[in-house]
């Protein structure tokens, strides 16, 4: 036996030979392989764990670490005491290489790992955050040769990682002296890798400190939502979101708009207030995953354009009027405790993502990253619903953006009997279209109203109404039981055969659940929804007509609205262009998902921005193509040559015959409906 | 006559032919002559002034600006009812080439001029500050072609300027929407050019702004002061001093550092007190100046080290033991506003120099840049007396810097008839050798105690103390009067000659005036000084030794108190080594004069950068042969090696008999002091 022996590393398959008695971690920085560590192979940070694999070796028999790696090490004991080891693992800057080996780098020691997501179109996210963390062992000042503590520090970084430091903040230096000295001069460095930009500490801590935190906020219209992640594993480790405080300055965007023009001092109130909710939202998420916020260093924002400038700031007035002019369509790159007042690691970064226009937000970039159509040979079209419908066609070749004015219908707002998501309001619904009776779920139970203990099951919160996704369906089931006509008008007719249908001034209702509150749907609950969906679907169109086709290939729902409502009626009612129903999906949180991808991968960044700046911007505000597919949008879609697919995913009832259709003189619900059908097609 | 003219610009020399009606501007720019503009050429700015030259076309008679360069144009017109436009001058953008000519760019219109220094050894500022202001023609938004307002500015500069821009702080953000709407879209932009960073807007106003200013602050222990400089033309539009406010937590620099120690979250406060004061002078300066802070866009900041550290928040705990370690020993780049709180233009920077070394300040660098020993093949010495001297030696080749702990003696302190520096101390002082009378002139009077009329020139402040130059005198003139010995003892023997000798407990006193308050020097008021000057000596002397040189060949004696003593006295007392007393000079407030300097040229701050990094630092505290030279150097120097100078510039009395000397028994001064010399040496 030479002195020499060969080591392999799975799953690289990197492999080369070394010197008996190398350390593991040596052999795979000289070979390349990722593998993490923070310490710097003095066994305290754990990071760069590893096992001995079952390759070709462990056919020989060759199988105790022990015997391939060495004995335990005092120091991976004194780790494994503290932190725990898995059997089986060694720290690899304890390991030594004694034989051939073939050594195993599970995920979490990597560096670059990857965060598979489950839905097959979506992209993984690659992890490689902008801040990294580097432990160091500083040299103590010297009475004969005189240096600052940050340049000994900056010395030990370059020394022990290569990392080459420019200067740094003030907060850093602030909190300096205390964390070398308390750690007897060995810290940790949370280092700002930026690209384009040089490198810089951030955050300084005595002793060895392996996790560091990002969030990623979503500044919604309504809510403020923020994720706690872990920038090693990516892992989200809590969730909190509460109610967007500006709603006291007005409800809806523009509402809030009109309050700043006439009170522009407003804009700090109002930038105050979401900092103080930023705030609670950051205490929440680090008492839940248990951490402690000081170790939080970076931030990723989204929101619309609107609540992109009240978040940093930035008068929205502009916004509210044409040209709709940004302050700004690039990144912001801000402190996050300077800046925006975050409670936070001093030195860390805030980071707020483009703008695509004034009506396309910092979330729909979010969306775009999360569902990257700019990825993909397939035309996706990537709807963003809210107060605006946020919109994104197009491909790997070309994307344009719009926002459609579908005003807050389908949030529940302007429906006599509709209600934010929330326990008690209805969110499915089906009608028998032989009796006309509906069944429905409300959120929080998991029974339909015609199950045995429904009513015990609901005691608790009752049911108060329906929410957004409820009232597509109830608007898609009242049409397919022959209730709605095509253009949309509650048939007074059938108030004689059933009790649900009911006189309400000149036109009629249709009556869900009597009692207190009654929850029923108005005439002008379904005109409400026609124009929303109406102004969905020519947003759509338009961009379609400026890409010169006629179908997509698929269809992304992103948000709150869009997890909820069944693909299915969202194309019975032509809100969105018809395209094969298993191409229709729910992305679900895409903008933050987006801000999570922004936070865990710094390249993300570049592409974003990048992407943003090539992104086609319609506004459909100017233009005429666009009302005109508004009008002819406004009727439920029936039979025609733009919706092949309807027809595949629209059953109509196969009983021709029922109690009420008797009652009602012989013609059924589907002969009733072809014939209204015919007359709005004359 | 062909179509084109030949255009020669002074005092650059270059020329060349351009097409007539060439804007001569254009033929400038094209030259590559330095002609400012902030305008860009559109009549407004009024920085492109020129007139024509008494060059050789002169002589043929052709001197008419109008005949050689176009009638006055209407811009040209408006901007002299304006602002005004001295005869003969022409705005060059608006200048056309007509025939050969000769232009003069006065200095006024250079952008890279030079501010020419009085002292001949002092070197030149030349004016090449970080910020310049460009004035630019935004796009106004366009819903077609949605674009931020920073995009559309950061294209014009880029058209219009050549200038690329990074990102920008949300400072300007936040206050570009009003300036671009207030203007019109008309706006002048502050764009930093820092080197190695990429250049970024730091301020945006509407209209034409051409006269952007900057503040050079010291932050003595016990004053600051403050300068407010005109960015373009170099010039101090004001200076204001305050005392500075932490002297309620500590009158001395160790007091504040104990105070701190006892009490660390006194350092917010510190800073918090020294940030309102600083506020004050920048009101005052303003004022005083008739300009608008908010044009104040860069800060340049120098001190000793603790103050350094109390500027910036920073503890300073450190810096009272050994080993004396700073923060950091780089230079120190901040937000004015964020970090410091300052009341300036919002998004302008602050900039500490860098710190020689934990007792070598901010100062020093900054005496180091005005005073240039490091541009000079003589080995100079360059002295900072406060209550540390901080001492630079060397020369081109090499620089050694130390300090000195001379204690607070050279500020009047410690001294029982001291005081600072102000109305009614003493500052300068002759004792008649003969009669041992003394005659002296008190600050704020322009006459000598024994001319007619001073007791009524004084009346207002009275004889209230000897501020420190004033003692340097006093103890120089006793030893030369013989009422001193080299040792430094107050002679008792000439108390029975002469009333102004007194005894005082064991030794004797000197009464220089009698009244309210007795002005007197004591024999302890003689060691304070000893010690100090002993201090300093030793501290040269180390540095010297370091060098390996036995004398140097210039002195700068820097600072409030080097420029009031007279260069033959601190020669006579052995406060500085020997040296041809015309090449001792007083560099008056060379540390401010440093903060200038790097407030005006962006370069001298790589340079102070990098050559502070290179500057040997000796420790005076853990240096043997400090103790021995300060031994050494308590006695005052009498003829010996070390001072071949000395003898020249002391005049010994000449007149060997006088009626004091008669009744003292034969003996003269002179001889007196003879024999006690010979009894020191013996």
């Amino acid at each position: 036996m030479d002195n020499a022996a060969y080591i392999v590393f799975t799953p690289s398959g990197r492999r080369g030979r070394f010197d008996i008695g190398t350390p593991v971690l040596e052999c795979a920085r000289r070979l390349g392989v990722d593998l993490d560590s923070v310490c710097g192979g003095r066994g305290l940070c754990g990071r760069c764990q590893v096992l001995v694999g079952e390759g070709e070796f462990a056919k020989h028999g060759i199988s105790s670490s022990a015997q391939c790696l060495g004995q335990i090490t005092e120091a991976e004991k004194k780790y494994a005491d503290w932190k725990g080891l898995k059997p089986g693992r060694r720290l690899s800057c304890n390991a030594r290489l004694l034989q051939d080996v073939v050594i195993d780098v599970p995920p979490e020691s990597q560096v670059h790992r990857q965060i598979v997501r489950k839905r097959a179109e979506a992209r993984n996210i690659e992890i490689e955050p902008v801040i990294k963390s580097y432990y160091v062992e500083v040299e103590k000042p010297d009475i004969h040769h005189p240096s600052g503590d940050f340049q000994r520090l900056e010395q030990a970084l370059k020394r022990e990682w290569d990392v080459e430091l420019h200067d740094t903040d003030l907060y850093v230096l602030r909190t300096m002296q205390d964390a070398l000295r308390e750690g007897d001069w060995k810290v940790t460095a949370a280092v700002r890798h930026s690209l384009g930009r040089y490198d810089e500490i951030i955050g300084l801590w005595s002793g060895v400190i392996t996790q560091l935190y990002g969030l990623a906020i979503d500044v919604g219209t309504t809510t403020v939502s923020c994720q706690l992640v872990d920038l090693t594993s990516g892992e989200v480790l809590s969730v909190a979101g509460a109610m967007n405080p500006q709603i006291r300055f007005g409800e809806d965007l523009m509402s809030r708009v009109s309050y700043v023009m006439t009170q522009p001092e407003s804009v700090a109130e109002m930038t105050n207030a979401l900092r103080d909710c930023l705030n609670g939202l950051i205490v929440e998420t680090s008492i839940e995953a248990g951490i402690d916020k000081k170790y939080i260093v970076e931030v990723v924002l989204v929101g619309n354009p609107i609540m992109h400038h009240l978040t940093l700031g930035l008068n929205p007035s502009e916004l509210g009027v044409a040209p709709f002019a940004l302050v700004t369509n690039a990144a912001v790159k801000v402190y996050a405790e300077d800046d925006l007042g975050l409670d936070i690691c001093l030195g860390s970064r805030a980071y707020f993502l483009p703008c695509i226009a004034g009506h396309v937000g910092a979330d729909a970039a979010a969306v775009v990253l999360s569902e990257s159509p700019h990825l993909s040979q397939e035309i996706t079209l990537v709807v963003d619903v809210g107060t605006n419908a946020e919109l994104i066609l197009g491909n790997r070749e070309r994307l344009l953006a719009a926002s459609s004015p579908t005003g807050p219908a389908f949030e529940g707002a302007e429906i006599s009997s509709g209600q934010r998501a929330a326990p008690g309001a209805i969110e499915r619904l089906r009608i028998n279209p032989d009796t006309l009776e509906p069944t429905y779920k409300v959120i929080g139970c998991d029974l339909w109203s015609d199950e045995n203990d429904f009513d015990e099951a609901i005691a608790s919160t009752g049911v108060t109404g329906i929410c957004g996704s409820g009232i597509i369906e109830v608007i898609g089931e009242m049409y397919l039981a022959g209730i709605l006509s095509a253009k949309g008008v509650i048939d007074g007719g059938l108030a004689e055969h059933c009790a649900r249908i009911k006189a309400d001034g000149s036109t009629f209702s249709y009556l869900i659940r009597g009692g207190e509150p009654e929850i029923k749907i108005i005439q002008s609950d379904v005109r409400a929804i026609q124009l929303a969906k109406g102004a969905l679907y020519a947003g759509a169109r338009l961009l379609m007509d400026r890409l010169g086709i006629d179908k997509v290939d698929r269809v992304s729902l992103a948000g709150a609205f869009g997890s909820h409502i069944d693909p299915k009626y969202a194309m019975l009612l032509g809100m969105i262009p018809d395209c094969p129903i298993d191409k229709v999906s729910a992305a679900g949180n895409a903008a933050g998902t987006g801000a999570r991808i922004a936070l865990l991968n710094k390249k993300s960044r570049t592409e974003i921005e990048t992407l943003v700046k090539q992104i086609e911007k319609v506004e459909t505000a100017v233009e005429p193509a666009f009302q005109q597919h508004f009008i002819k949008s406004i009727a439920i879609p029936h039979e025609s040559d733009a919706f092949p697919n309807l027809s595949r995913i629209v059953k109509l009832p196969k009983k021709e015959s029922t109690q009420i259709i008797k009652e009602s003189g012989g013609l059924s619900r589907r002969q009733q409906r072809k014939l209204k059908q015919a007359e709005i097609q004359s």
